[in-house]
């Protein structure tokens, strides 16, 4: 079971694809999609889109899971151009017939470190520990994990170890 | 010189591509691309996406000109799904070399009926009598085609007449 998560955005996009097997969870691949903050709306989104497929085309996930976008509406302007971003990240995975799921970011921040209300870095030091990386992932990729360890969790994926070694 | 007008929507996506000569302006193509509202959503913008990328290919129009989104910010939930939508939509005309733009409704309203609160039901007369339609184009279609003749006229290609003729 692979899921890629993604952390949509339109001038960094974080993913994350993270498999799971019987006891342990390890990250396959994960990087940052750039686009050129210079070009026009719909040439940046043709560079995510290509970027995206190309994720997906490599990594053969199972399903993507994004962060649920409803959360943007106290900025409108915000929410639609990230509304733009995933309608573009959701087309790359249809095409390539890889269901998406979205997950609140409080769902995401409650399945980690068991607080709604965890701070970033909170969150990032225990997907650190989780995933056993040897470094900090920036917070796109940290973000992206954290998203497809949630996905990972809802499916039943081994549960991450006692949290309080995760507390700051 | 021709231009595609399109009126985004999830469920009905309207278009009109209008061609501008020395003296008149012409319908060449209209439709609307309809999504099957119970399919999840990345399979609706799949649809979308061959849908638009089909009409970009058999009519190669010299620009998209699209409602702008920003309009819809009094609906969050609603400018989010319009924004996945509209990201399509720049996508499949970046993917076919072709630019887009973005013109405000109340803008539409002014350039067609001299009026930025002139109601739909006005508009649609006025683009039918412009374009000389034999009969009145659906909402979606008459919508896009307004769209298309707006960005026509800011390219300078002929003026509506006298618009006393097109009132009520």
């Amino acid at each position: 079971m692979r899921i890629l998560g993604i952390d949509p955005g339109l001038r960094f996009t974080g993913y994350g694809l993270v498999e799971a097997s019987r006891s342990r969870m390890t990250v396959v691949e994960a990087g940052v999609i750039r686009t050129a903050s210079r070009s026009p709306l719909p040439a940046r989104l043709r560079e995510l889109h290509e970027g995206v497929r190309d994720v997906l085309a490599d990594g053969r996930p199972t399903a993507v899971a994004l962060e649920d976008l409803f959360a943007h509406t106290a900025f409108p302007r915000t929410a639609i151009v990230m509304g733009h971003v995933c309608g573009v990240i959701c087309l790359a995975a249809a095409q390539a017939g890889v269901p998406v799921e979205s997950i609140p970011p409080a769902a995401v921040k409650r399945a980690i470190v068991a607080s709604g209300r965890a701070g970033k870095r909170q969150i990032q030091r225990t997907v650190r520990t989780l995933l056993r990386l040897g470094e900090q992932p920036g917070a796109h990729v940290g973000d992206a994990l954290a998203i497809a360890l949630v996905a990972l969790f809802r499916r039943g994926a081994s549960p991450p170890p006692a949290r309080a070694q995760d507390l700051p």
